[in-house]
């Protein structure tokens, strides 16, 4: 039975694998690493970093593959993954019934952990729902760019015995989430903390977080807003790309 | 100037623990771990086994003290949460003081991600403000029981593009939250989800997740939830004490 790892990698900095992790790297026979185009070829190389880094004996195979663009257009955003999603699926697909042996171990590196925002898992359900290739798969849970965010400014998620919310900027932007007072965003292009610059809010803000161009700054959010909008824009327009995740904490 | 490390053990399997976590335990002189009390044992020894299979040079220390008793029949659960954790501070900063050298670097291990549900960063904040001690202080993020549960359940923290939120048994046990259709639950002592059996819900359940007396349930909640319970009595009556955690997802 062919076996497929789904191994959380962390959020950029390659110390911040689990023992777990490299021993599952070590087990794969084959990678596969989906190529998102030019602007996070950073991101591939980090990946490829990473196997260096901790695989023993390096005949093992790297499957790339260019992931499939997705509609960014629609308005309909849940429908719109759903397609991307499924024709990654067919590339999942295709990796596991041929370029794996039928006893062979496979592996999709995962940024940060395989449960918070990525369609892996997703697109591996979508495929034993089809049927047409079986294997048995184990997920390795990898440090979140939360967790990775609310260390490097030591603080807590939630507060003591309170809830927390962990949403989308494009949610964000339509309201503030009902019943919480903790808020991590994740996936902001567009800056939805600016909305909120007249309440009592102070922000946890981070990009590249773990890597070494990681940005952190906190703070009130009414004074900090506009140093971070500008840091994120100089940011972006040097390395083409950014991935940037927050703490709105109320009160 | 001193040096302390939070340092995430992950929550349970002792492959959890990062490469990071790795090196800050090498990098500690001396180790603070708190003792709960019988019941918790065995979560003090697997902290003991991680530090032996972990550190190279076996000279280091280990200060051990029991943790302040929590008043638990106060209704007011944050005022006695507060003053426990003063009573902790009061612990944190002998240790710092007393224990450490000038220049030595002290650690202490968290159970899980140190932003989730703990009180240790909250404590060294108290310790800081009562400025009579100085040292410097870094975390080293861990796999939380919450990334733990979902890899062994291979199944997300949140569906495409959809919010989470993160609260505890009392809180589940007044209602549901609003604007959320998934619910991740800690600390439920009093298994809030029986709440909620005539809902069209789905439930992942995990009780010791990563260690050897890992118990996995998931299903629709209203066909599991008297599983649930029963295996729930029964590990408890076991072992004396247990940690469980659960996503409830809705529709
Ligand atoms: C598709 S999601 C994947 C999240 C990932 N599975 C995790 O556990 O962090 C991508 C989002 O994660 C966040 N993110 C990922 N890596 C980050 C980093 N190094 N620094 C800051 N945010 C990051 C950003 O909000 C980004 O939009
Ligand atoms: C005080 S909180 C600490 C959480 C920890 N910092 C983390 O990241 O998981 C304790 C709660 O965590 C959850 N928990 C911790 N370890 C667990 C495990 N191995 N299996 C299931 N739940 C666990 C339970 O909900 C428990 O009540």
């Amino acid at each position: 039975m062919r076996k497929i790892y789904v191994i959380g990698i962390g959020s950029g900095d390659p110390d911040q694998l689990t023992l777990q992790a490299v021993k599952a790297l070590n087990a794969a026979d084959a990678f596969f690493i989906l190529d998102k185009g030019a602007e996070k070829s950073d991101l591939i190389q980090l990946r490829r970093d990473i196997l260096d880094a901790h695989i023993e004996d390096p005949s093992y195979r790297l499957v790339e593959a260019r992931d499939p663009d997705r509609d960014r257009v629609t308005p309909e955003y849940a429908p719109a993954v759903e397609d991307w999603r499924r024709r990654r699926a067919d590339l999942f697909e295709r990796f596991i019934a041929d370029d794996l042996g039928e006893d062979e171990c496979g592996a999709f590196l995962v940024w940060g952990d395989p449960s918070l925002y990525d369609s892996t898992l997703g697109s591996l359900e979508e495929v034993i729902r089809r049927g047409n290739v079986a294997f048995d798969h184990e997920v390795v849970p990898g440090i979140s760019s939360v967790s990775a965010l609310l260390a490097r400014h030591r603080t807590g998620l939630n507060r003591v015995a309170r809830p927390v919310q962990i949403t989308t900027g494009r949610r964000l932007a339509e309201g503030w989430p009902e019943g919480v007072d903790d808020v991590v965003v994740m996936l902001d292009a567009r800056q939805a903390f600016t909305r909120y610059l007249d309440q009592d809010l102070f922000i946890y803000w981070g990009a590249y977080v773990g890597t070494a161009d990681e940005i952190l700054v906190s703070g009130r959010l009414s004074e900090v807003s506009d140093r971070i909008e500008e840091l994120r824009a100089q940011a972006r327009a040097r390395k083409g790309w950014i991935m940037d995740t927050y703490l709105l904490r109320r009160g």
